[in-house]
């Protein structure tokens, strides 16, 4: 809880619901007649729309990705440490919009929202959501702000896959493309993980085939498991064992099946807080959308043809400990893009904390972040006037 | 089914339950009056009884090594390319003896077996396990066998713990120890990887406290969960891309929630067959026994110095892609012994099958592990004339 709010945050912000009536239509065939995305901004759009920055999420994200929504609120949005006025993404020169992805469970159009068509839960009867199908909704966001360009499109994890394919799909729509602790494609072991999160979810007595919302319950074991075990993979074993290690709760072993090494009592805390809080759906809707994450499977072609047609200037970085998504996984893309002829910058951070080291303000990483926002400003035509309103 | 049995096998081989009636005191505080263990051995004890070895099993494993049960029989034991005559371990030189440990779930006393003194399962009443329990029951069925120093104890991930300890409880009862593909204690990561299985079946519906024999229920899913993802952890990212990949199973995106990706189906088979042939209650006897081995922790001392103790060889083995127990585990081991100044032998075995390596008849690690074995020949007095029997 924030007694006073920090100078360099955003402050109390809220959230807005957008609606779209034109049909989306959907990578697996399907279409949505109409959808609202629930969406929240920093900063102001100059007049000629050109410094937007596009947050887009991962897995378990949302909407809210700085500020608090109120005095009281214990924490704010989940990547503040880098958005703000005076932070890495200046909210004092940048306009940042950040959104629900569809699917998500934190508002916008998603298995726990309410089908007009039936009046109920679309739950299972959601359709199978693709990074396509994101941008696309995403591209739509982007018309209703009349943004044209973006100055940058930034995301994380799945979050990066997306910033990647915009800059496939809409290739005159953003100047700047920051793909951060992602990968091309998932490997055959980041699908097993998934997998065995989705079985783990859809196995629960209580998923009741997606139908629980009717039932009022919630797949919470399912759930959990998922969590921990994603959480297993977000950190590194380096970074577990420094943080934990083989610490013990009562500093003795009691022979039994209470949680006894600290490790066990986090990730059972971790997995039970998540199943109170996320949507089963959902979650197995963001895996799908990650195994399925391929820009090159539509056509054949190799990635560096893929993102031929890209026109963004590029920032690649990684984490020398995320073994989710490897340093070898990002030079994947920074070695099609240099094939390609692409600008692009890429920067490994020595850092312990695996794959959530994007989400923590690791000092190099903040430098090379804020030395790259400096040529996304330089190339955002109207910054300079903007930042004397 | 072997149409033929082969030369190089044991052969038809039988299992043998063997009785003790001498109270086994155990870590936990807690004594078994008596117990049974299911063995079974392979080629002849040599008159001086000089030529045993004693094979210890993993997490899953059992007493069932090598050969076939029948002329039927589909497949031969867990570790048959290394055990038999004229194979690795020379079923023509040495008498080989393998046992379900106390707590498994293929014979010996255990969760799924009678505790005589309710008439029912043992279920979750079973004590917790240790691996200095297991290596004193194995030292009683040496007795029983009148093994006062076996020439060999081996073993593979939690069996490599096991003949770790035996060097330490009982230096002079061992000529060789080799520990395979194994690590002095488990890490964060390591206990975090148990703590989602055993939430996973502890937490399955069908579980019912560990009391599921008496409803005439299995806690399958849990089991299946454990199993995927003991399966992921087995394999190497690098050995998944090379067997599996993205490859689909039918050659398109189904865009729903069916196993799509060869690796999901793999998992599925392999986690659903688990959860018909194990017992839970076993497995998450097994994962404590991991989570607590660590050689230092009665005495606070390095484990160079508990390890002072040993008068037995080493002999160590590692594979390149195995993460569950990277090589970087068994060098703390072998910097261990070479600290305490003891006689050991290392080798880090290029393989693509990550853990899973220590059961796959490698080139390499059979030269390896063979040339080893003519020490042990070497140093075992009687074993020529053995040979003319």
């Amino acid at each position: 809880m924030p007694a006073v709010i920090p100078e360099d945050s955003v402050g109390i912000v809220q959230a807005q619901s957008i609606e779209f009536t034109e049909p989306l239509h959907l990578s697996c065939g399907r279409t949505l007649d109409a959808y609202h995305l629930t969406v929240e901004t920093y900063g102001e759009l100059n007049s000629d729309c050109s410094n937007a920055i596009l947050i887009c999420h991962a897995l378990s994200g949302n909407h809210h990705v700085a500020g608090y929504y109120s005095m009281d609120d214990k924490k704010p949005g989940w990547w503040d440490s880098a958005i703000g006025p005076g932070k890495v993404i200046d909210t004092n020169k940048f306009f940042v919009i950040a959104l629900n992805n569809l699917g998500g469970c934190h508002g916008s159009t998603g298995p726990n929202q309410v089908n007009p068509k039936t009046g109920k839960p679309y739950g299972p009867d959601f359709p199978i959501m693709t990074v396509d199908d994101w941008v696309e909704s995403q591209a739509r966001l982007a018309d209703y702000y009349k943004i044209e360009q973006f100055a940058a499109i930034i995301g994380g994890s799945l979050g990066g896959m997306q910033a990647l394919q915009w800059s496939i799909n809409y290739p005159d729509r953003l100047r700047h493309c920051m793909v951060i602790a992602a990968a091309p494609k998932l490997s055959a072991q980041n699908i097993a993980f998934n997998e065995v999160a989705r079985q783990a979810i859809s196995k629960d007595s209580q998923f009741h085939g997606g139908h629980y919302y009717e039932q009022n319950e919630v797949p919470k074991v399912g759930l959990m498991l998922a969590r921990m075990l994603g959480h297993i993979t977000y950190l590194s074993d380096d970074g577990m064992k420094s943080k934990f290690g083989r610490d013990l709760r009562s500093g003795e072993i009691s022979y039994d099946f209470t949680p006894q090494f600290e490790i066990e009592s986090y990730l059972r805390y971790q997995g039970e807080r998540f199943s109170t809080e996320f949507d089963a759906n959902t979650y197995l809707l963001m895996t799908k959308a990650l195994d399925y994450f391929d820009p090159t499977a539509k056509t054949g072609e190799s990635l560096s043809q893929v993102l031929s047609k890209a026109t963004a200037k590029f920032m690649v970085i990684s984490f020398t400990t995320d073994w989710r998504f490897s340093p070898e996984r990002s030079q994947e893309i920074v070695d099609a893009l240099v094939y390609a002829d692409k600008q692009v910058s890429y920067a490994e951070i020595e850092a312990a904390q695996g794959h959530d080291a994007f989400l923590i303000p690791i000092p190099r990483y903040l430098d090379v972040f804020k030395a790259y926002m400096q040529r996304v400003e330089g190339d955002t035509p109207s910054l300079n006037s903007q930042e004397t309103i």
